[in-house]
């Protein structure tokens, strides 16, 4: 099976947006075993989607379109898709029930309307996270056209939900995917440590960068799931002997997902005091549901005022290390331990830059503490080579003390990767 | 004139890597007055490249593939294009000269060494990041073939430093563009105040949706740059009448952006004390270099213990009208910019989702308070049909936190949009 894709938007081609869902469908396609050989990006212009259209259809089995569907894009993409294949565009009733509980009370206005005809005879795949549903539209020959929505959020919904699925019951294989997560080791050491391994044909290995953490998919190809998690179950014990214990997880979404399940799996609460930061670690941990269970407070104590009046840093001690320092990370962790009565308190303390370092404290140099009852963990985070940037700085941050966290809870070392 | 895109790379299929090389190159040719109708993609396969440049050939003057050049990718690139071309690979000297200048000396292998060489009459742009040089091949008819690298940073620097001056001496028009932001407009609502502007030619107007904030971009096409920003500005300044004080910006970054750029320039800071968005709007706040100016403390108080013994929001005050409600926002804001003594104080509580909700209080209630000297305003943020869930709930909460700073710093009504 052959598939072939089509993003369509002027905003494409004018560079105002880059094109991640093909990417994000080249990785689903990927994962199904069905092979995919062009991609093609044409603007809002029915003749040129035709074209397109006409050639994708001669030479693949499943053409893929992405974009064109919202309240605020004309019609074109779905009337030169439903002219192409010589159907009619009508109103869906499940979708056009799905739109009127979304709008509520709210007024709909005729261009949220039109986001519900769709082509006569289509296979209709609900959006959960917007309104413009997707469909599969039947052409001669057993081939295809999906349409799917434009924003990278609806169209990665839609596809793991509704149009995997789909694809998967028109495939006789299955393919069964595990994800490997990793914090602590690069991408190079990864390749060089598992090196034949990321070339196997079956199951294979994928490995990702994404937010200074590495992740591996391993896919099998498989007659059925069980045959499957077999294969897959196999490769990662293998992955997880080697990368040791830099593995946080298979299957899981995140590391703060981790640390936060340890949590409440212990019932152990935790409390943070952030500077560089500045709350991203406090919003991780609260983008879990259930967060509630096992965090009470967190301080952004961005000021060296605020760090000693609020959070009771010694101000000699603020004076004589710097704020930036071993020594406030791990006052700062006590502190805040201290003040919401927890079971264990994180301090963060750094330059994420750009502007504010030193030759003797650089942009990019940041201390995380980790206190609990008996003791308390710090780790020095320095910057490798080229400073790249104040959001990649925090995040890196912010992943070593979940990191530590975790190791903590699971009795490894913590201050050592 | 007619330029075409096609990017080389199995990668690129396999969504191992975002093509963000397109879209360089799709801002690139705009801002050249170039028409780009397609683009392509196509992995690392003689033949299907083949078959992508004799289509490109076909309608478009200019093809500019990116991909495929670099020292550890096969000849298969070139070899195709000059092929294409009907002429032969032969080692370009004064590249050959710069290779040898960029290792010193250091040993070159035999793939580095192939990297110059370049099909026969081409016009060479030299590689001032990398290795391997980019080239420009003519055709008949006046058509040509510009080669490109794949990695984005060596693109876009042979782009600017060669291809850019290169092209501009074969069009006649440049393309300007604005951006107008704004937030408490729904994407239907503005589409229908602009009316016919959205399908006006010439500057073009372009709506976009992303984080529950709509924006948009005004392209004019002109003869020169003082032009364009004419044509630009009269535009916007008509979308600024229609829409109203919902426009917070043009050409900024963000709302946080604003909302930091306008404290600091007036001298004000800003302390925040978050329930169910959890530190996101501390965060956001100090996702902006140089918010430490106006940004001293932030606090995370999740659980009501710490709305009380940490912030000091009355015991009876939660018992009578509970964590989420009007009142406790106001104590949040008030007690907040006491303990940071800071000008402005925002209060936000609320229940993010999934669970939480009961029938009086349901999932997607917010409450935000801002407290100044001599006042405290206080927006209720209620679900409006579909939940859509608690990131986007959150991040709806923090927008509307900057949205309330924002219009409070310049003399708007607070509490309403």
């Amino acid at each position: 099976m052959r598939a072939e894709i089509i993003s369509i938007g002027t905003e494409l081609l004018l560079g105002h947006t880059v094109n991640s869902d093909a990417a994000i469908l080249g990785r689903e396609l990927a994962s199904l075993g069905i092979d995919l050989h062009f991609m093609q990006t044409v603007g809002d212009n029915a003749s040129r989607l035709a074209e397109a259209l006409q050639l994708a259809v001669s030479r693949s089995d499943i053409v893929i379109t992405s974009g064109g569907l919202g309240p605020t894009d004309d019609d074109l993409t779905k009337q030169a898709i439903a002219s192409f294949a010589g159907v009619e565009l009508r109103e869906d009733e499940a979708s056009m029930r799905r739109l009127r509980e979304y709008f509520g009370a709210r007024p709909m206005s005729a261009n949220q309307r039109r986001q519900v005809f769709m082509p006569a005879g289509a296979e209709i795949f609900p959006n959960d996270v917007g309104t413009a549903p997707g469909c599969a539209v039947k052409l001669p020959e057993n081939k295809q056209i999906i349409m799917l929505p434009g924003p990278p959020h609806e169209l990665s919904t839609m596809f793991s939900g509704y149009v995997r699925p789909y694809l998967a019951s028109l495939s006789q294989n299955i393919f069964y995917s595990d994800i490997v997560r990793t914090f602590g080791i690069g991408e190079g050491m990864a390749a060089e440590k598992l090196g034949d391994m990321l070339n196997q044909a079956n199951p294979t290995i994928a490995p990702y960068a994404h937010g200074g953490e590495m992740f591996f998919r391993v896919t099998a190809k498989a007659g059925n799931e069980e045959q499957g998690k077999e294969m897959c179950g196999k490769c990662v014990e293998r992955i997880r002997e080697i990368l040791g214990n830099v593995v946080y997880g298979i299957n899981v979404a995140s590391l703060a997902d981790v640390t936060v399940t340890e949590l409440i799996g212990r019932g152990l609460t935790l409390a943070t005091a952030e500077s560089c930061t500045g709350g991203l670690l406090s919003k991780k941990i609260t983008d879990i549901p259930g967060a509630s269970a096992i965090f009470h407070l967190g301080m952004t104590t961005y000021a060296n005022e605020a760090k000693e009046k609020i959070l009771g840093v010694p101000e000699d001690l603020l004076k004589e290390y710097g704020a930036v320092s071993p020594q406030t990370a791990k006052s700062m962790a006590e502190n805040i331990k201290r003040l919401a009565a927890s079971d264990l308190g994180i301090g963060i303390t750094g330059i994420a830059g750009p502007d504010g370092g030193t030759p003797e404290k650089p942009v990019g140099l940041v201390y995380i503490a980790l206190a609990c009852d008996n003791n308390c963990y710090i780790r020095e985070m320095k910057r490798e080579g080229r400073y790249l940037g104040r959001e990649w700085t925090r995040e890196r941050a912010v992943s070593h003390a979940l990191d530590m966290t975790r190791r903590f809870l699971t009795g490894l070392p913590v201050e050592t990767i």
